[in-house]
Order: structure tokens, then C-alpha cells, then sequence
């Protein structure tokens, strides 16, 4: 059976993630990766990977199967995805929640007009998430849902305090609250305010003779990324920062806590944990099995934009539906 | 919007679920209980509810969208599937694991020659815990997986010990072993055998008189039921049986430990946790949810066998899928 060719489109972390991650996959092979920057000054983690620019993609019309779109939600997703939707199956983890309706939006006009399949928000929250809060509430319709995260590194909250006077660098680390993720896996359903829910832990490295008292009362009291929080700052120096806070680990944990019976008098507990080594190769590894769904849709002659709401898991999947029933049922 | 008309085959603990589950379903409405027993022997639990003889089904053809079938896997499915599947939309939740290959076929040729959808082995193991596998798998193609069931009341082992001689009632829970939960849990990979992963906790009443030391001999040396674990054995008056042990509390953990990276040098932990007061309620409760998807699956054209593993999200749901998108993603 020939494979599945795959581009990538970026080459930050999630690129070099997707990368790695075709490498577990037979049935899926790498056809190169196409980037805005000097193609020469790439230096892929494999050697056999091909690198081109990106002006030079729409040459290998017909010869990709899908694009693995590797960039940022903010900036190159919302105009990259449907632009690209036109013309190949396209696979992206786009997580503003906000905006997911408006993307859906663009996305599938265009892959309607271009006869391609697009999934967006592929990631682990939008994302494996996703699947699993509507799967859970389909099951226990009555109930509530609760969503920790961490323990982790949040970029936007570490670029935060790198944006504060007098901050070389930082890491910031998400925390869930035990006692708080304790009670509800009891099966409880305590109310929880977002300070109950999560601790922030930042380690900064500031500038020589910075004062660090202002630095730590502008990043506790920062609105909406730190003040409704206990947030935690400690000051390291550069190269322990360097040393010991390179890693993106993170994770969550999702429950569905709901209620059966006639008197709704029993409960029921789905737990969805996470807890991950490495955030974006763990993105990249869905965004993977995203892309070989997005080819078998089209195979079958669909086209448009869709979710992890809309594929069934026998689509994730390199093996046939009776193999598939003999392992996992 | 009409209802999904619903109807029960079978009334004991996951008929009476059923029952209660639909009643949380707005876009649902039970047409009616269809038993082998004499209907006027049969008490519902809610006073509306309309039972039948199963021998009258046949006259509600096109009257009943789907049937949700509340048998043993047993006795009562293999036979029973296949039959209601050439007249009506069903719904089972067949478990008897290394039968579904051929359960399927069955199903599946019946279902195509009758024009309707039928969704076998809706549970949650197989069910959820089937579609979380697969799903995991998918996203972390290299790794292992794990599952641990309990703490929980296994009724083939309770009826296994009922069986012994001298023995009035009983009840067998699965226990995890908590150290093997948690080796798991961190991400080590280890090799567990069977009685590091579980151990079987038996709440036994006696005869009057009996031999409990042979009675305890004869459970903790049953083949395939006990010999492999280790087992605890407390006798109980059937007294003190009744009045604490009848409930059927399930629940479980299911893992996929996955490795990332060029050299595989991450590890992500996928872990998917049930705790559950009522098993025939939860197992109902996702019979229920699966109706709604054959129910669709059929007005869509469809027909033939389903499984978990077909099915995307979206089709378990009652909204559209812009508020779906909205909502969940």
C-alpha cells in the first residue's frame, strides 16, 4: 500500500514534533518541510528531511496528500489554514476557543470550494479534550463538568512576565490544587473558584540589580494572567533557568461527574488525565492521526471542515475495521 | 421536534436504567417495557411506563425508532440481536469479548438485510474504554497499554462463589492494587502479572453449620475465577449481605502510556478513569446515548452493524453541530 505523503508547513516545536511522530507511523511517510525562513538555514532533526521554502509549495500540488499546518493560532493559523484548505487536505491545531466558530467558517468554504477535508483544532484542549466532554456528556447528560490543568508550562503566562521591566526570562508553571482536584474526583461537585483551582509558580531570572520586589507585585497583580490567582514567584538565576526549565511538560485532568437513576441518587465519575512529557509532540502526535482521517474523508469523497467531533476513531486508525474490533472491543 | 421512540427488551437492572436514563433525555420518549415474564408481574419503576409482552413486538414495527436491548451476553443477545435487528434499529451492549468478531457478523448481515442500524457492544468495557484504546493508541502509536478494574462488585465471580457448596450468598469486589495503579500512573512501564495488578475482596454468607475452612479453600483455589489472585474471604451474615453489599459499584482506569521523540525519549500518559455507583446505570446510560446514533445513522441511509469504534462524537449528541462546536471545543 503506498503512503500517506505528508508536508509540514513550520518548523518550531510542533514541526519538529510531527516530524518525529511520522517516524512512529509506517503507513504515513514525510515529503518535506516548507518554511517562511532561509530553507538553508533549517537543520532538520533528521538528516533525510527535505526542507523548501514555502513561496515554492503550491509546486507539489497533487504530490502531498495533507499539510500538517505547524503554526501559531494567533498570527498564521486563522489566515494560513483556509488559504491552504483550497488547494490540499489540511490538519491544524488551532486553540483559540473563541474564535474556533469563525475559523470552522473559513475553513470550510474553502475546503468545500477546493474538494479537501481540513480538521482544525486538532490538539489536546481544543482537541482529545473536545472528544472527550462531548462523548462524557452524551453519557451522563445530567451533571457538570470540571477541567484542571497542568502541572505544566503555560507560554502565554511565561511570555507574560518576560513582557515585565527588568525580566530577562521566565518560566511559568501551571499547578493544579490538590485538595481541589481531590474533591471532585470523590465525586463531589464542590464550586470552585478559579484561586481554589490552580496555583501559578513562576521562576524569573532578572536583569543585575532589577528590583524584584516591583517585578514580583507587576506579575502577582497582572490582570487576567496572574491576579486571580496565588501566584508564586521565585527568582533564579539565567543559567538555572537555562539549566533546569528547558522541558514543556504539561497535562490536565477532565471529569464528567453525573448523576443516574430515577432520583438521579447515584454517581458516576469519567476522568480524563493527562500528564505529558512534552506538550507539543504530544500535539503533533494527534495532529498526525488527524491528518491520515482527513485523507481517508477525502478518499471517500468528502470534503469540508471538521473536528474531532466529527470523526469516528475506526478513521484514526492504520489498520482494518475487523482488526480494529479484535483489538480494542 | 418529535421523539426517539425507545423501546426495552428486558426489565432488570439494565432495563430499570434504561428507564431511568431516558428520562434525562428530553429528545427521547419510552414507548414501552417488553418482557419474557407475564407483564402484569412486572412493577416499573415509574408508574407511566407501559409494559408489554415481548411476544406483541412484532405489532409496533414502525411504530418504535429504536430498541435498546437490556439481555445477558450470555444467553439472551447472541440470539436476540440478530432477529431484532432485521426489524428494528437496536442497541446492545454485548461483552463477552472474544465472541464480538463473530456476534458482529451476525448482526451485521441481518441488520443489512433489514434496512437498519445496530450498535453492538455499547458498554463500557467493551464500550468507552474500547473507543478511549483505540483513540490512544491512534494519537501514541508506540507504547503499552494498561487497564485495572474495580473497586467494584464482579457478578460473574459473585455467582461463581455462589455456586460453592454450603455457601448462601455472596459478593466478590475488584480491588486495584494501588502500587501497580501508581507505577502506572507515573509513566514507568512496568510488567505486572495478574496478582500484583488485582486482588478479589469476597463477602461470603454461610449455611448454618458449614465448613468455612473448606469453603474459603474451595474460592481461593477456583481455576481461572481465583487461583491467579490473591483473595480475601470474610464471611458475613446474610443479614449484614443484604444490608450492605447490595449496591453494584464499578469503575476503572485505563491507560496508554505512549513515548515521543526522535528517540523516543518522552513519555505521555493518556489515562481514562471511571468510578461508578451504579454499573447497569452507567452501561444504560450509554445504551441510551448510542440509540440516539442509530437512530441518526438510519435516517441518514445507513444500515448494517456498528460499534463504538464507527461512531464520531457528533452523532451521540442533541444539538446541532454549530452548538456543539460552541459548546465543546
Amino acid at each position: 500500500m503506498s503512503q500517506i505523503k505528508i508536508g509540514i508547513i513550520g518548523y518550531g516545536n510542533l514541526g519538529r514534533g510531527t516530524e518525529a511522530a511520522l517516524k512512529q507511523n509506517p503507513d504515513m511517510e514525510l515529503f518535506g518541510v516548507f518554511t517562511r525562513r532561509d530553507p538553508q538555514s533549517i537543520a532538520p532533526a533528521s538528516k533525510d528531511t527535505k526542507v523548501y521554502h514555502l513561496d515554492d509549495l503550491s509546486a507539489f500540488t497533487g504530490e502531498i496528500d495533507v499539510l500538517i499546518l505547524c503554526g501559531g493560532s494567533t498570527n498564521d493559523l486563522p489566515a494560513m489554514t483556509p488559504v491552504l484548505a483550497r488547494s490540499f487536505n489540511v490538519v491544524d491545531s488551532f486553540d483559540t476557543h473563541a474564535k474556533i466558530p469563525e475559523h470552522f467558517a473559513a475553513v470550510d468554504s474553502a475546503a468545500k470550494d477546493g474538494g479537501t477535508i481540513a480538521v482544525i483544532s486538532a490538539g489536546w484542549d481544543p482537541g482529545l479534550f473536545s472528544l472527550n466532554k462531548a462523548v462524557s456528556e452524551a453519557m451522563l447528560p445530567s451533571g457538570a463538568n470540571y477541567a484542571f490543568w497542568g502541572y505544566g508550562v503555560s507560554q502565554g503566562h511565561s511570555e507574560a512576565i518576560r513582557r515585565v521591566d527588568g525580566v530577562l526570562d521566565a518560566r511559568q508553571y501551571t499547578v493544579p490544587i490538590e485538595a481541589a482536584l481531590e474533591a471532585v474526583r470523590s465525586g463531589a461537585m464542590p464550586e470552585l473558584t478559579t484561586r481554589e483551582k490552580h496555583l501559578r509558580l513562576c521562576y524569573v531570572a532578572a536583569e543585575d540589580g532589577a528590583d524584584t520586589e516591583r517585578i514580583e507585585r507587576e506579575i502577582v497583580t497582572m490582570p487576567y494572567y496572574f491576579d486571580e490567582y496565588n501566584t508564586e514567584v521565585r527568582f533564579i538565576s539565567i543559567d538555572e533557568l537555562e539549566r533546569d526549565h528547558q522541558g514543556l511538560p504539561h497535562g490536565g485532568n477532565l471529569f464528567r461527574t453525573g448523576k443516574t437513576g430515577l432520583n438521579e441518587e447515584n454517581t458516576q465519575v469519567i476522568e480524563c488525565r493527562l500528564q505529558l512529557d512534552s506538550n507539543p509532540e504530544f500535539t503533533s502526535s494527534i495532529l498526525v492521526a488527524y491528518a491520515r482521517a482527513a485523507y481517508r474523508l477525502q478518499q471517500e469523497g468528502q470534503s469540508g471542515c471538521r473536528t474531532v467531533l466529527d470523526i469516528a476513531p475506526a478513521h484514526l486508525l492504520p489498520m482494518s475495521p475487523k482488526e480494529m474490533r479484535a483489538k480494542f472491543l
